[in-house]
């Protein structure tokens, strides 16, 4: 089954924007065995969006556009698909309340432009967003389909994820995907391929996939075959000797973020956490709410960006400041014992490195991190060399600090 | 003139690589006055690569494919090349003799993969690659062109740079584009455009786009024109018109973001800053610790996730939340004075919220945020009522915030 992407929007086609959705999009369905053969953008002219439409139509089995579903005046999308497939646009009175119901429970009024949202293609099945006001459209016929999302990215993933790919498994058929995510960190895509090259499947219908992403790469294995068991056990097979190859570097087999794995273990082990952060700048501190429920193990963080307030509320002792400098291992340990007893945690976990672009020296190259982590029986830190620019090295420290403390927890 | 941008390769099709060149291209080529209409990319058959040279060869004046012409052995552009325009493949001695000189004057042997770099499709011009052994390919007619790029990026950017954009100016006698961006916060796309519809250009080269982003929403206001001195004017005057109705949520007028916006209001004025956050758990940091050099004003922060360290760190009163709840103006106002005085900084902003997705009631819903600013001459506070997934409210308010420090900077 081929698939199709269509991205629509002036912000796409004059480079302004970078085609994320397209990345989302191909990325969800190749996990599902469909491979993306075209990928297409066009701006905001009708004519262009429709022509577009015809061409996937007629040579895609799927097709999934996205954009030009808002409710301003630049989103012709739907005059485009009404065009492409001869249909009227219709009002829809219950959509219109199930809208006006939506920003009510809000305490917000639908804003009149919105309105245009009841306004469908006749005969188009809709699909629910859980988050804006923007419906996805849906023709289908025997042997293909297409599809027209929100460009908002939140909006088209929800979208996707909630009735998409549901969709497209159904549409598939009996074969069963075993698909198994294998989520590593700390380790280049490179030095992953090195390590397990020859055990890339060489079996039809089943693939392994380097997916580098933020926070790590991930690995994944899929296997479609008509025996969901044959499926699994060969699936189970390529994980497990991956695992033996790489295991230390494996933080999760499954969907989790490192932010939930190590909250799991906070959670199941009844600790809780404090951040002292120099260099990532309140990013640990991010990572760790980012989870529903974290108030549960996370007590707070101290985001020490000056040396005074190392300390004056960490209480690093100035001698030690100016005996090692600002990025050291002992300030890294003093960080992270400090915020444990200022804020009353069992575990203390400290970030202090330099993030660049400037601030680096021949002995202190940006990039070099300390993470220090303290919690009753004592404190240790460990120093990381990291590379790329100072998002990349903000976001991988504080990667690394969640993967020390995991590793801590787990014993390792 | 309409131009077509290909790109090629699997590491595009199948959202693995994010498609950078594709907005290079069409941003260097709006420089100069030619509007991109389509984007097309293909993975690495060369069946479909033919197939899109051959419709873009149909429809666009000016084609820029990249990708597929390295050395290895899934680059096929060449072959699809041939294809399209019915040539063969040639051998260029002198060539070769060129690539070994400059792999000679690296100290470097040409490698036995690269001489295929000598094999050029019959006719076609040729444009240096000042970095790489991989040329560019030109066809040029009287009313098209064709060119064809390798997909490294800084090998695509160079022959750009120094081949592609001088021959397209010679080709199209220069029209000035003048380009503003216009970037909101606090205001939806639909209460944007509700507000401003009326004032979206008629004339034809003038175009009006939204652009909705993590942060805000934003506008941009692009005129194309013979006359420099008449785009500008055009421009100067739809922007004037749109500050005029929606000025109060503008936060700047150019590239800048609203972090970069705060820390050049904190840098100007001598001020020096401290966050205090709990709904945000770290995101305020994040934000104002994103821009490079953001040492020089942005002092600490603590994030007080647990009412404990709201008051043990913060010094918020027991009773007040008691009284009115950790999600309260009080609270918010006596956290922000609380994380001024401890780490002693001019401003001191908090917020204190309820991100979601569980912890609403019916008098304290998700999306339920208060911002607090303190400086010496006082404290407030503001309510804001927002919408979204629990991602979405975290970045909103944070956006929020630096918003309203913003605001109350430019007195207003």
């Amino acid at each position: 089954m081929n698939a199709e992407i269509i991205t629509i929007g002036e912000e796409i086609i004059s480079g302004h924007t970078l085609d994320t959705n397209s990345a989302y999009i191909a990325s969800k369905l190749s996990e599902i065995g469909i491979a993306v053969r075209y990928r297409v953008s066009v701006g905001d002219r009708v004519e262009d969006i429709e022509e577009a439409i015809l061409a996937a139509w007629n040579r895609s089995a799927v097709t999934i556009a996205t954009g030009g579903l808002g409710p301003t005046t630049d989103d012709i999308t739907k005059k485009a698909i009404c065009n492409a497939f001869d249909r009227k646009l219709v009002f829809h009175d219950d959509l219109l309340k199930l809208l006006e119901n939506r920003f009510r429970n809000l305490n917000r009024k639908l804003p009149a432009m919105a309105q245009n949202q009841a306004l469908q293609p006749q005969g188009a099945e809709l699909l629910d967003n859980p988050i804006g006001s923007a419906l996805g459209i849906l023709f289908q016929e025997d042997e293909r389909c297409f599809i027209s999302l929100p460009g908002v990215p939140s909006e088209m993933e929800a979208i996707i994820d909630q009735s998409v790919l549901p969709l497209l498994l159904k549409r598939e058929g009996r074969k069963h995907i075993e698909i198994r995510r294998i989520r590593t960190t700390g380790i280049t895509e490179s030095e992953l391929a090195q390590a397990i090259a020859d055990l890339e499947p060489i079996r039809e219908n089943m693939w392994l996939a380097y997916l580098p992403g933020h926070q790590g790469t991930d690995l994944r294995v899929v296997c479609r075959s008509e025996n969901e068991a044959e499926a699994k056990a060969e699936v189970d097979k390529l994980s497990e000797a991956i695992v033996g190859r790489v295991g230390e570097f494996i933080y999760t087999i499954g969907d989790q973020t490192i932010s939930e794995v190590v909250g799991s273990l906070l959670k199941n082990g009844g600790k809780t956490i404090a951040t002292a952060e120099s260099c990532t700048g309140g990013l640990m501190a991010k990572y760790l709410t980012d989870v529903p429920g974290s108030s549960e193990y996370y007590r707070g963080s101290v985001v020490a960006y000056s040396n005074e307030i190392k300390q004056s509320v960490l209480k690093v002792p100035p001698e030690m400041l100016e005996q090692y400098g600002a990025v050291s291992a002992q300030v890294a340990e003093a960080m992270a014992t400090g915020v444990r007893s200022l804020i009353g945690a069992d575990f203390g976990l400290s970030s202090t490195g330099i993030a660049g672009p400037d601030g680096g020296t021949p002995e202190k190259p940006v990039g070099l991190v300390y993470i220090g982590c303290a919690q009753a029986s004592g404190v240790v830190s460990k120093k990381v060399n990291l590379f790329g620019t100072r998002h990349r090295v903000r976001e991988r420290s504080a990667t690394m600090a969640l993967d020390i403390l995991r590793k801590i927890m787990i014993g390792r």
